[in-house]
């Protein structure tokens, strides 16, 4: 099992919603995840954002399977968000994938992303 | 050798240019690379940019072969390029090194980097 | 220890602030960190751009501590600015916390972190 480190004498996660960093033993397997977005099977994307990030997540759960783990073994969170993205509701649905332990996380806003109906990125590194 | 995961029930990769996933197993040895721009050995900056995607992707050839590894050993590509870049052309150049097994992939568009002459950064991991 | 690449034949590391690369020997255990800001125990981020680097390299090096590392381990340094951001300034305060190895490197603009009072976030690897 991964290890979270989150020392007590600096400033918590920004409003608990990840932690400070993950520990990975020796010996883990690890899977590195592309930068997903909200593509559905059919090729459609969403137009609206929470609906978008939820096939995000949705996505990530699936290649999180294809190779044997779940949202408990992910160590990082990579999201990227274009101007049309909104963090609450990126941080709402995104949230209630997280297992127990949560990731270590990285957000940041990007000027844009490789298609323009893609509002939200998001990659993984998971370890078991 | 690293595993390919692209679970077959979600949308494929985009444009079938990486892999969704790709999964280390445990016991390999691993390579971090610098986010690695287009500069000559002279120093000089190529002004066009599928000459400099070029010479990015040359220059992590040389890092990652003073790690003993090659492009069929990277797990994740990440790439930023500025508003003066040019996705297409970074495909079509980017491509032509990538091995059988195609890593996975991030790329964005971001504010700038640092030095204006620098239209994309790309970093890698790579383990064998 | 964790071995440093820099290929003699390429372009060096951007005024050698950062390795090209850094190979981390199969059997280490890691740690992922998440993108770190300049927020002070008591919640308040300093508003003078080189006191919040200072702040953001002063939690890592807690964060590191927690793991058992510091930043002789760090094997992968990302750095994401906003434009009130600063590069001579966050190369100043930043180069001071680096061990002898300096570790790999990206450091990109972005479009805005996810408060606005933040000009700089940065995530790292490490590995022991």
């Amino acid at each position: 099992m991964n290890k979270t480190l989150n020392p007590a004498h600096i400033a918590p996660p920004y409003k608990n919603r990840y932690s400070h960093a993950i520990e990975v033993s020796a010996g883990s397997r690890m899977l590195f995840i592309s930068g997903t977005v909200g593509v559905r099977p059919d090729g459609s994307v969403p137009a609206e954002f929470a609906a978008q990030v939820d096939t995000v997540m949705q996505n990530l759960t699936e290649i999180l399977r294809a190779g044997g783990m779940d949202w408990g073994d992910v160590v990082k969170f990579q999201g990227f968000l274009t101007p049309q993205g909104d963090i609450p509701a990126f941080a709402e649905v995104r949230q209630k994938y997280f297992a127990a332990q949560k990731p270590a996380m990285t957000v940041v806003w990007v000027a844009g992303l490789a298609d323009p109906r893609w509002m939200v990125e998001v990659d993984l590194v998971a370890a078991k």
